[in-house]
This record gives structure tokens, C-alpha cells and sequence, in this order.
């Protein structure tokens, strides 16, 4: 069964559409002459939410190219081979921790009933097994064995278990790459890859057992689509946890109060960066219908990826006439980031709003981030892309417009945002702080001072480039120091 | 009725093919007991149709990725990060005007029936209507109305009515693209967002009516399956407009005569742009077969791709050999573009030429680039990317070849181009001037001496690196001043 | 029947699945009526299995951009141009080579009953035919002649021809594509070219008639799924051959016995690189598949998917952790060479190899790419992209590892990648030797020095760029040569 609930429970809350779906599935199963009223045949239907499971699941894991190249432009040259490594090793980290625990971690059902202090515990931090498989039924056909059918694998599920497991994998691996980039220029390698394994292993799949894997929250009724909140905000918080442990790279903020700019070294990469993730995010929230097996579901795909091109482009235009008033400039770092920022905001609720709801909500989205942007300055956080406003408050902001422009209950939305954001912001900074007890979480100042790729992985990323000596960033550190020592 | 016309209407010419598709859908209303014949089950096309449009939509909203890198590897690296904002500003302002309006005025058919001198005035100007939705009954099936179903849902359509909202905006983003690139180095952003606006808004969309939209270019059997002219040469004619108007960049014409080379700043950029045009042409002219439900349309969009791949290679091909002989070396910028030539060249007819037809034309299209390149040197037209000869004359030399290759009329494709050049050209200077008159469409010789990254974005592409001084392109121009002055 | 039994013998060796497939066809054709039971309707599983075939495929042609960025950023930047030239040449020639001869030779039926020295001369050159063509039921329904219908063309084939063709000649283009890399910075562009026309006309397709053509190597049982061997050791051993031709850069291997580093010049591209090429294997491995028309094939593909990503996981995990052993540090470099390796260790059976198997193949496929980048060194072997180790000693892996973790015979494999290994290296041998005395493989001293950018295309990758002057390495050839002259 817990492949036919996971239609309603993985990834979405029930809504008017998936019990539509559930009605459809459920007539075809009893009375297939009457199956093509309300849906296409039900193996092409299988065929259908596989394949879209499949190909878009592929658009998403392209994402990580693109935070990849956002942040490997964004930093200083000198940090920028670090930053590849840290995400081609994120998202292989990822995909090997979500197999092994995450995925079960956040669906396996065994064991839901035990209770803890009057918790349901298995809707609480769902279960825990070492490894998944297919469903019984296709190992069974695949295998050959006597008496298994097609049949019997449509009746056990409305897509092949492994298509879903991809494409919740390639979301795993998305809020892991949140955090990257927020962090870059100073966390330590190896420090950064256990903090990975742990997100991807057990925070990330603790909040999707309370919601797409049909815990507590999903109970409530709390709406996040495609995971405004639950993918972005997740990785938002876990970045914010660790740029509050460890604080800001050396010289960002001057003693004199004055923020040191530190702009984009390759802007054509960022963009570029920008671009692939607009275009996988076709991907993200299209795939996230989680159906393709009747003209319903292809109606509410198209116009989920309607609206998250609207949001978008009215990120991008609010940002561009934002930034000059907030930021001072138009600035295209800023309007780069409203893209991501309507993205993010969209993700929520991009089936049920209207398309005009969808450019108001990017529209604000691109707000929240320009003016984001200049806050995290304010308070000193020094969020290296701009991490936390376009994926941690563009995310609440979308979760919250969901109940505005659509029908969810706004209480529950605000609900869940605390919910997620204290725990996970909670479990990782427990995590920061252990490993900054342990391994350190921070590199020396030496090397920060040399930049990691020299420090860490003893390369450099442009080595054939004459590049401009390092700003004079460190000076006051180090005579703060002096007069420590002095 | 538009819905299932558009069939027909939108985005290609009657063909055999198409007469099938409607023969087919006629058949299967009539008797759907015999619709497995001649296609796959109604609802299975619905959904064929639509993620069709989905998966080639989003490749082609990819293809704006690919002009960028395109244009900013090609711009000296003072104007490279003006040309990021230009192409995320263009790719949303594009998508947010073609919602509000651009759309409408081409498809929507209320009022077709006014008439002005004689012309339909329908048929001409399209009709404006200021907001845009979902067809009635899929509304009604969405929101679950009493009788809504998905037989009404599919009597009114054969696919989504968002899924082809999503694959024709993406369309006049790529018009819009073609004029950033032209123009790059001295058009000022704000004028250039303006003229993107107005050509997504009404100028695209008046030659769409003519054409896709079934105004009287289609009336008359004017054929462009993927918008050769439709798309390709209307972004070419709007940029030679902008050329005429705007003039060449500073010193790019010695005053001895003599053209000034500009190098591409970046040629792995460049090419990474070429490759990625070329993987979104598949959906570009994949998609514009508009349907995937029967084994007949599946034929003919694989032979589509196959086309588009093999013009784009014999483009590459020849203008591998003729660069060596018209522009004296062989040419890396040249064989790109001779890439981009081919593409443009089938994109008019991937469909009913052989495939050996498809290799000539796209061979012609990589000759005609080479000699366009040198052609618009001797004119003194200064084409950034190679704009004009890429998109304009390949894709004139496209439309024709249609006719020669395929059962196209050649005097109405004659009659087409001259049409859509004339009008296009015209609108589009009246508009740039009217720009220039007003705001100003070139920015001031400081600037671009100085360059538009530093001059209007206040940032540098390239922060960290060291750059060659500018040449002293601009001394005999503040010599000419000088002179002027005194 | 070609199309028909191609089914079985294209790209894949007839296994449980494929035997299932055809049975399900089988029963299709002969009993209607009971073709829901283990398939889609019959018209409906020809768009799936076409529509597989191109949007894979498409994906498949996007490698050739990670192809290009990877090497583009490994050489130096005096040769960054060269290898995009290269690149978007290979790419073309090998398009319209197999165009015209190489699909003919692989696969068409023609002549197979041709013996020469008691060999079933069809079985082991293929034949050779100078057109491809749609199917002939194909052509009737497209030309609506007198009694063609969709019935014909399901009674001819499964799926369309042409989108067979396009997913058979990507993969030609990546087998040339891999050559490119091994041989940078020395090979003239020109023998490239001949070179790259050569293996896609005649010695892949020679392969490919062996294998998945139907040939000798298919009927003793040898098993590919997508090309360990066929297309990843095949251009393995290409390069390889020229590698030993043409020998290594000048003052790579230094007279002292040292090896002189040659970081990558831009190692963000080469990422970007890695990052295609894993998103494009999802199209590689997942259309390898062959068929979308049933719950079977949608199963099977998604495992595909699945151990595909888990492969190239472990590869990147496994060559993090060994680089630090084998190479001394943590190499950045090495660890996305982990990736490509551990893709090409998994691509002869993702399919039938339970997924801790994945993570085992592509875990030992890590390691021996970090190994082979030493060994190379040592028996000084200047492959500049690492080429051989991971096409080449992964992929004879892979081949391996599908015996071991899967059902091949272990015999019959050693038998396929030797008789592969010796014929596709004898060939080339002889062809770089032909090419070498005729054209000259290498270029001039002179032009290596200078760089292939300047001496070849005269023109700079980076002209803007203030660059390192060129370190020392030809110091002591050039001191040879004086030697040799006084």
C-alpha cells in the first residue's frame, strides 16, 4: 500500500487533483471498462508518470550544475576550485546517504505506530531501514518469476518505485546545495561533506516525513507543492545555522562598520548558473505534479510550469527596478538573484494560484531578496550568494502566499514554516557546532588568507590568468591580533 | 473552436500532415470506436500532445541560455556583464508581454470579424484582449464544476491550452534574443527592455497573426514550419532596424576605411552558447510538429530532428572550408556561426525535405554566413555576433528553400518575406528612433569608451582579472571631435 | 524484418527483457485484443518508444558540449580554441559520416549472407549501402499513398526509424569525442578531422555490425547495454593508437624522468563539463533502454537511471578519498574524472545489476581512473584529459563487472573486449601512421609552442586575458636539438 498512498502523501498534500487521481486510479482498478472517461489506459499511465518522473528528475539533478556555477562565479578566484569540489562531492554524497538511510528514513512505513510521549513516533521521525528495493511485484516480474504480470505491478503502484526514488533523490540533493554556497570561501572540506551526509541522511528526511511522507504536518494540512519550505527554506536554515556558527570571512565586515564588497569574479558563470537552474526548475515543480497519467494532470503540469516562468520573470523585472533604489545600482547580481527568488517563492503553490497571483508572488519574491540581500549586510551575516533571502525567506514568503492566493489555512502554513525552521535550524547548528569541536568547521586563517584552492586542494583554478593582488581585506585582523598578542 | 484550429493554424502552414491530424481527430470525435486506427487513444494524444510541448518548450526556453553565453563571449569583456542583464532582463520582459498581450493579439480570436479597407481587420492586426486562460472547460474540470469532465476537456482541445501558451512564449523570447546580440557594446539597457516589450507585445505577434495565428499569410500558403521568417528573420529584421539606426560602435570603421577587428573575449563561452542553441533546436523544431499522438506524428518529428541535425552539421562543414577562402583563415567564430546558419536555414521545412535536401540547405545557410559576415563588413553594418547573417539571411535563404526543396509556392514565400521584412524593418526602426528621440537608444561615447559594465551597471564582468588596455580604437573619432570643436 | 529483429540485436544483446518485449510484440500483432495485458496499445507504445529515442537522444548530443568543456578547460588556454574547433567539427563530420555510410554499414540486412574464408562476411563487416532511409510503410503513410496506414507502419516496426538513427549517431559522436581529449594540444586539426571521419564511418560501425548490429559477437553472447566497450573503449582505444603515433607534448615528459604539470586552465569549465556529461549519461544509459511501451520497459529504465547515478556517486566518493593515497592530494581534477568513470564502469549493465552492485562498479571504476592517471604517467603516456583511463580502463571494467555482478559469461567478455581492443587499435594505428605520412598527424614544433589558437586559427581563446608567460617546458628540447645540429 505504500506505493498507491504515496501518490497523495509523497511530495504533496492532498488536494482537489490528487484525490481526483486517487477517484481515477481507483475506478479503473474496479471497473476498467470505464477507465478511459477519467484517465489514459492504466499501464500508459504508468508509462506516463514514470517517464515524467524520469525527465524531469534528470532537469533537476542538472540544477546542481547550476548552483554550481552560480557559486563557483560568485566567489573569489582563489576559492573557486573548492567550490566545484565541494559540489560535484555534495551531490554524490547526497545521492549515497539518501539510498542508503534518507529514503527510507522519510517513507518506509514499518513501524509508524510506535509512540513516544504521545507522539505517533513513526509520523515523527518516520522510519528507519538499511536498504530499499523495488516493489515486490516488479522484482518479481522483472525476475521471471512464475505468475508475475504487468498487471500485477500496476496494481500495486502508478509508476515504477525507482522513478520516484530518483526524483526525490535529485531534491535531496537540491538542499544540500543551498548550503555551499552560503558557506563558501571558509568552511573546511571534509567538514562540509559530513555535514552533507548528515543533512541528506537524516535532517532533510525528517522534515519530509512530517510532511510529503505523510507526518504530522501533512495530517494538519500544511501545502508546500514542490518545497518552498520543505526543500528550500530546509537548505536555508541549515546554511544559517552554519554562517551563525561560523561566522563571517575574514574582512567582510570591518572593524569600522563599513561592508567590504566582495563582487562576483565571473559573473558570465553566475548567469549562466542562473540560467540552468531557471530552466531545471521546469523540472522541479513540473515533475512535482507526481502524475502525467491523464489530460487532468497534463492540464495542471502545464500550468504549473506556466506559473513558474511567470514568477520568475517578475522576479527578475521587480529586482531590476528594486535594486536601484535599495541597492543603489542595478545590479545584476541582485536581478540574477530574483530570478531565483520568484522561483523559489512559486514553489509552493504553483497549481493552485492564478497565473496573475503567480507574477505577484515572483514579483514580491523579488523583493524580499533585494532587500534581503541589504539586510543580511546589516545584521553581518555574510551570506557569500545570497543563500538565505533567495531560498530561506523568498521560501517562507512563497509558503505563506499559499495560503493567501490559494486556499491554505494560514495558521498551519505559519505553523509548519516554525516547525521546519526550528528544528532544522536547531539540528544543525548542534551539527556545526559538533564538528567545529571535532574537526574544526573553519579553515585557518592562513588559508583563508591563500584562498582553499591553494590551501586545501593546492591548485588553482584559473593557474594561467594573471590575477589582481588580493585586496588589503586582512590588514585589521591582524592587527587586531597584534595588539592581542601586544 | 481556436483551440482546434489552432492545430492547423498555430505555428505551421496546412500540410499533408497536419489535414491527417485534423482528418484523425475528426474521425475519432465521430467514431471514437475506430480512433485506434489512425492514432492513439484520445486522452493518451492529450497528454502526448502537451508534454511534447512541455519537454521541447523547456529546451527552448534553455536556447536563451545559449544567446547569452553566445553574445557574452563574444562582446569585449567591459560590455559582458551588461549583456547578462540584458538577456534575463529580455527573456522575462518577453515572457510577462507576451502573457499580457502579445498572446492575445495573435491567437485570440474575438473580433476577427472587423474589417478596415477592405482587410480583415482580424485576420491583419489579430485582436487584443488583456488577459489570458485556460479553456472553459478545463477551468470547469479544474475547479471541479458539476458535469466538468474529461471528455469536455478533450472535445475542446488536443492538448493543454497553457502547454502551447508555455511552447509559443518561449518562441518570442528567441526573437527577442537575436536583437541583444546585434546590437551589443552601445544600445543603453533601458531603451533596449522598452524595445524588447514592444516587439514581444505587438510586433512578434502581428506577423504571428498573419501567419500562425491564420491571418492571411496563411490564407495564402505561405509555409514556415518553425519560423525561419516567422521567428528568425523578424528578430534579424528588428536588429538591422536597431543597426541602421543606432550606427556602428565607436572605431569599428577606421575613418582610412579599414574594419577593426573584436575578437570574441571568450571563445569557450561562445561556443558553449553554439552547443546549447543547437541542443534547444531540437525542441524549437521538434516541438513545432504540435502534436505526438499518433505513430504518424511520432514519424515525422524524428524526422525533424534528424534534419535539424544534419543542416546544422553541413553548415558547420562548409563554413569550415569557405572561411579559409572568404575571410582568409579558418575561422572558429565563422563555423559557429555556420551551426547557428543551418539551424536557421531548415528550420522553415525540417519536415518535408529529404534528407539529403537538408544537408544542402544547411550547407547553403553555412555559406551564406561566411559571405554575410564579410558582406556586412563592406556595408559597414556592425553586427556584434553576427546577428544579421545568421538569423536574417539564413533564414530568408530557409524560406525560399522551401519552396525549392518542399511543394512551397515560391512567389508567396517571395510575397512572405518581403511582407514580414518590410513590416517588421519599419515598425522597428520607427520605434527605435522614436526611442532614440526620447531616452536615447545609444549610450554616451564615455560610457562605451569606458564600457556598459562599468559605465551603467557599475560592476566589472571579470573583477579579479587582468585585462589588456582597451585598444586606442577611439582616437581618430576625439580627433574628429577635436576638430569639430575647434 | 530489419527493423522488426533490431529490437533485440540494436545496442543491446537479446536478454530476458528484450525477449519479453518481443513476445509482448508478438502477441500484439497476433491477438489484439490481449495486448493490455503486457503492454501499452500498440500505437501508443510506438510514440513512447520513439519519443524515448529523441528526447534521450537529445540529451545524449548535449554530452558533446561536456565533451568540449572538459577539454577546453584541461588544455592550456593557447589551445583552448583549437578544442572547440575540434569539438564542433567532430561532432558534424561524424553526424553526416554515419549519415551516409557508417548506420548502413552497422546495421542495414543487405548482403549478410556474404562469406569470405568460411566467415559470414555479413556478420562480420556488416554491409554497406550508400542511402538510410524512413521504412518503407513509413514512406507510404508520409507520401498518403493508396492504402498506407499507421497499421503498416506498427506491422514494420516498434518505433520510428529515424529516431533510431538519431540515437545511434549521437553515440558515434561521443566515441569521436573522447579522441579529441587524449590528443589535445598536438594534433593537427585537419588529420582530426580525416581521423574522426574515418572511425564514424568505418571503424565504430565495424564494431557496432560485431554487436549490436547482429554480428558474430551478439551471437556468441557478449554483453553491452549501452557501450562500455563498444562506444567507450572503442574510443579509448582510438586514442590510445594516436596517443603512441604521435607521442606526448613536447616537454611533458622532461629529460630527467620527471613529469612537468599541466593544470587544467580553467577548471570551473572542466566541472561544467563533468556536470554535462552526467546528465547527459541519464540519456546515454536510460534510451539505451530501447522501449518505453510497456510497465516493464518504464521499470527497467528507471533502474537504469538509478544505477547510473549511484555509479558515477560512488566514482566520485571513492576517487575523493584515493586521490589524497595515490596522487598525494585531494585532486579536484581526479575526483571528476571519479564521475566519468564511474558512468562508463556502469554503462555495460545498468539494467540487470542490483543497485550495491552499482555503488561497487562504479566505486572500483573510481579507483582505477585515479590509478590510470598515475600509470599513464609512468609509462609516460601524455593523455591530456585522462581519456584512456576513464573511457578506456573503466569501460573494459564495466564490460567485466556486468559478468561478474550480472549474468555474462566471463569468457565470451574477455573474448569481446580483446577482440574489440586489438581491431579498433590496429585500425587506428594504421590510420594515424597513414595520416602522419601523408598530411603529418602533429603539428610543428613551432605552432605547438605558440599554441594551436594562434599558429593554426590565428586568433587567442582569451584575447583580453593578461596570461602567464608559457613556463619553460621546451627549454630542454630545444637544447636536444642544438645538441643534435652541433
Amino acid at each position: 500500500m505504500r506505493a498507491f498512498s504515496s501518490l497523495v502523501t509523497h511530495h504533496r498534500i492532498p488536494s482537489m487533483l490528487a484525490a481526483t487521481g486517487i477517484a481515477t486510479l481507483l475506478l479503473m482498478l474496479l471497473r476498467p471498462g470505464v477507465a478511459h472517461a477519467m484517465g489514459v489506459e492504466e499501464e500508459a499511465a504508468f508509462v506516463f508518470n514514470t517517464f515524467s518522473f524520469l525527465v524531469w528528475g534528470a532537469l533537476v539533478m542538472w540544477m546542481c550544475a547550476g548552483f554550481t556555477m552560480l557559486e563557483a562565479g560568485s566567489v573569489r578566484t582563489k576559492n573557486a576550485a573548492m567550490i566545484c569540489m565541494k559540489n560535484i562531492g555534495l551531490y554524490s554524497i547526497a545521492g549515497l546517504a539518501y539510498f542508503v538511510i534518507g529514503y527510507n528514513l522519510m517513507y518506509v512505513d514499518v513501524g509508524r505506530d510506535a509512540t513516544f510521549l504521545g507522539l505517533n513516533l513513526g509520523d515523527v521521525i518516520g522510519t528507519f531501514a538499511l536498504t530499499y528495493s523495488s516493489t515486490a511485484a516488479e522484482a518479481a516480474l522483472l525476475e521471471a518469476e512464475a505468475g508475475a504480470s504487468a498487471a500485477g505491478v500496476l496494481a500495486e503502484s502508478s509508476y515504477a518505485s525507482m522513478s520516484d526514488w530518483f526524483f526525490q533523490m535529485v531534491f535531496v540533493a537540491t538542499t544540500a546545495s543551498i548550503v555551499s554556497g552560503a558557506l563558501a570561501e571558509r568552511v573546511k572540506m571534509w567538514s562540509f561533506f559530513l555535514f552533507v551526509a548528515f543533512l541528506t541522511a537524516f535532517t532533510y528526511p525528517l522534515i519530509g516525513a512530517w510532511t510529503w511522507g505523510g507526518g504530522w504536518l501533512s495530517d494538519l494540512g500544511f501545502t508546500d507543492f514542490a518545497g518552498s519550505t520543505i526543500v528550500h527554506s530546509t537548505g536555508g536554515w541549515a546554511a544559517l545555522a552554519g554562517l551563525v556558527v561560523i561566522g563571517p570571512r575574514l574582512g567582510k565586515f570591518a572593524r569600522d562598520g563599513s561592508v567590504r564588497p566582495t563582487p562576483p569574479s565571473n559573473i558570465l558563470v553566475v548567469t549562466l548558473g542562473v540560467f540552468i537552474l531557471w530552466f531545471g526548475w521546469f523540472g522541479f515543480n513540473g515533475g512535482s505534479q507526481l502524475a502525467l497519467g491523464s489530460a487532468v494532470n497534463a492540464v495542471w503540469m502545464s500550468i504549473v510550469l506556466v506559473n513558474t516562468n511567470l514568477a520568475a520573470a517578475s522576479g527578475v523585472v521587480v529586482a531590476l527596478i528594486a535594486s536601484r533604489h535599495i541597492l543603489g545600482r542595478t545590479d545584476l547580481f541582485a536581478v540574477l538573484n530574483g530570478a531565483i527568488a520568484g522561483l523559489v517563492s512559486i514553489t509552493a503553490a504553483p497549481n493552485f494560484v492564478d497565473h496573475y497571483w503567480a507574477i505577484l508572488i515572483g514579483a514580491v519574491g523579488g523583493l524580499i531578496v533585494v532587500a534581503g540581500l541589504r539586510f543580511l549586510e546589516y545584521v553581518k551575516i555574510d551570506d557569500v550568494v545570497g543563500a538565505v533571502p533567495a531560498h530561506l525567506f523568498a521560501g517562507i514568503w512563497g509558503t505563506l502566499a499559499a495560503s493567501i492566493a490559494g486556499g491554505a489555512q494560514l495558521h498551519i502554513q505559519l505553523l509548519g514554516i516554525a516547525a521546519i525552521g526550528a528544528t532544522v535550524f536547531g539540528i544543525s547548528w548542534c551539527a556545526w557546532k559538533a564538528l567545529d569541536m571535532t574537526l574544526g568547521a573553519r579553515i585557518s586563517h592562513q588559508v583563508e588568507r591563500l584562498g582553499q584552492d591553494a590551501g586545501e586542494l593546492h591548485m588553482e583554478s584559473y593557474p594561467e590568468f594573471v590575477l589582481m593582488p588580493d585586496p588589503d581585506y586582512y590588514d585589521d585582523i591582524e592587527e587586531e591580533q597584534e595588539k592581542a598578542k601586544g
